[in-house]
């Protein structure tokens, strides 16, 4: 169906049909100049991402329905790296002719089935027709209580630097993707080849927010010293909590965690998998410090490894090889204004 | 200078400098996931508005610092229209590679005006490469006391129905510059035509959003029962409260404020004026409406018009014409699914 046929109202109409506020917070959602959230217990978090169609995705092997979580859940990863939890989300679309209603249908399925997982009330956004593709701009708030929110700022000499599950998947996914396009050019009933990869494929295009991890940590008792998730890859997320805490740090090679079909296709692409799971974005995981008393706690937890510690600013940041040299930790992720690519820079 | 010379976060940090909050309840600003807001007073009210261009604005015509300062008025709008106070933004920005960094400094700079001027404090945003044009995604947020919040469901049969300032003018301010722009087609050293329509170009330019109404308000001890900006139009606008509030209305053609430059300008062009300043958007006046027994003081308000009073849901949504005519109203305002335009539908 045309989307002009239903029209502007039309269509939020069957967007928003059945939704039903989860979140006490959420006293007014969809349908006025505001929505309005009553909240009088902890502080507010507010983060936005907004998602270009050829710049941030491309829909030929994009499901609407995938993109539609995962413009969700990296509005989400962004409140947890803060500890705190996803509560409402605006959604705004710039929606080009080609699309039709269905087209929509499915991506804001994709968006509600993330906000019913993670808890979260869609409250409002802005549709409008775009001559430049689909835009997605998501804005989340969240919350958390004030004296545990945890900043990019509070890095310690001798804090331990963790990351939850592995790193590199999300960027091998991406190459994997792109090969395959490549491959099907001109072909019909291309199959794509993922056997063996599916993982790498998930970790693209279905990417999880790592509640799990806030969760644990908050049962253990542990408040992180610092905290960021994982979208523009390690080293440049690290050099964030250092550059902020004003603090070095060293990591150790051997200690980055890696899935063995990220290490696969790394191999079968002859691309360096250390750079991989360095520098590849999108992996959205937690990296975080902790104070070194918390050494044998962490330890303990599933799914978070210990890859180094903070030192002090003029030690710099640096890795250390299996082979124990010293490598200056740089920067080499997404470069957002310079190609096609992007990076959320706060909120 | 070439944005991809300074990177993302070099931009960023351009664009933020000396950035001072000036609210108490800005808690963080830009560089962290998330900006935290405190506030255990008063509810939050949420509103976003997404802008393409090519659809929302041309910048033949749209210098850059107007189009920021009126991209963050919009959204200051809704949010006076729920009774609410503008606190902080979120600005996202998708910009082309024709941009340089002095195009968005420009454009910043309206942002940071507005929100000089309405005491808001820009707190974050997400900042990315975009492949055709400027897009800018704004989402606004606002305080106001739990009992004092306005929607668009509470307007009842008798209330008067109330506007601030004048319609129209924003709607024939574009068209004299869409005039002008085809005029200067080709031609060096082209001067465009104002005199005399100054107030069009500046109602289209650079609209304010109605705080002085709000304060108006509050100051008499008058809580509207209900409430709207006019962003699409007031006929589009009263169907909109008369639907939500279960109601009909009756509004009276010769009590409709317009302006002296408007009416000129509907001459020239061969317009219907009433038409013009029915259905015209972008206005960002409010209309409202206040119970029977506040006519006295409603009248004694100066920048308020009556313009006619609620009904019970039977008798329908009407203007009666000068000579006596009913006419029903219908939205006949911006279609933003179909054609180059667009409207928010809510928050």
């Amino acid at each position: 169906m045309e989307i002009s046929q239903l029209g502007e109202f039309g269509l939020i109409d069957r967007l928003t049909a059945g939704l039903q506020p989860i979140n006490p917070t959420t006293i007014k959602g969809v349908g006025d100049d505001c929505a309005v959230i009553r909240n009088r217990d902890t502080d507010i978090l507010v983060t936005t991402d907004l998602l270009l169609e050829g710049v941030h995705f491309d829909l030929t092997y994009v499901p609407l329905k995938h993109l539609g979580y995962k413009s969700a859940i990296v509005n989400f990863s962004d409140v947890y790296a803060m500890n705190g939890k996803p509560k409402q989300i605006t959604v705004s679309l710039g929606i080009s002719k080609r699309f039709t209603v269905e087209h929509i249908e499915e991506l804001f399925a994709g968006i509600r089935l993330a906000c019913e997982i993670y808890g979260v009330d869609l409250i409002g956004g802005d549709t409008t027709s775009s001559r430049q593709g689909l835009v997605i701009s998501i804005t989340c708030i969240g919350e958390a209580e004030s004296d545990k929110i945890v900043s990019r700022s509070g890095a310690k000499d001798t804090d331990l630097i963790c990351v939850s599950g592995d790193l590199g998947a999300a960027y091998m996914g991406l190459q994997l993707l792109e090969r395959e396009k490549v491959a099907s050019a001109g072909q019909k009933d291309f199959v794509p080849q993922f056997q063996g990869k599916e993982y790498l494929v998930e970790r693209q295009l279905k990417p999880e927010a790592r509640r799990d991890i806030v969760d644990e940590l908050a049962k253990a008792g542990i408040v992180p010293t610092s905290m960021m998730d994982i979208s523009d890859g390690l080293s440049s997320e690290l050099l964030h909590i250092c550059k902020q805490s004003d603090a070095g740090c060293r990591i150790y090679e051997d200690r980055i965690p890696i899935d063995y079909q990220t290490a696969i296709m790394a191999e079968e692409l002859g691309m360096n998998l250390v750079t991989a799971a360095l520098n590849g974005g999108e992996d959205y995981e937690l990296l975080f410090t902790v104070p070194l008393h918390c050494h044998d706690q962490i330890e303990k937890l599933p799914g978070i490894k210990l890859i180094g510690h903070i030192t002090k600013p003029s030690l710099g940041c640096a890795m250390i090889t299996r082979d124990g040299n010293e490598i200056p930790l740089k920067a080499q992720g997404w470069n957002p204004l310079a190609a096609d690519s992007s990076s959320e820079h706060t909120a």
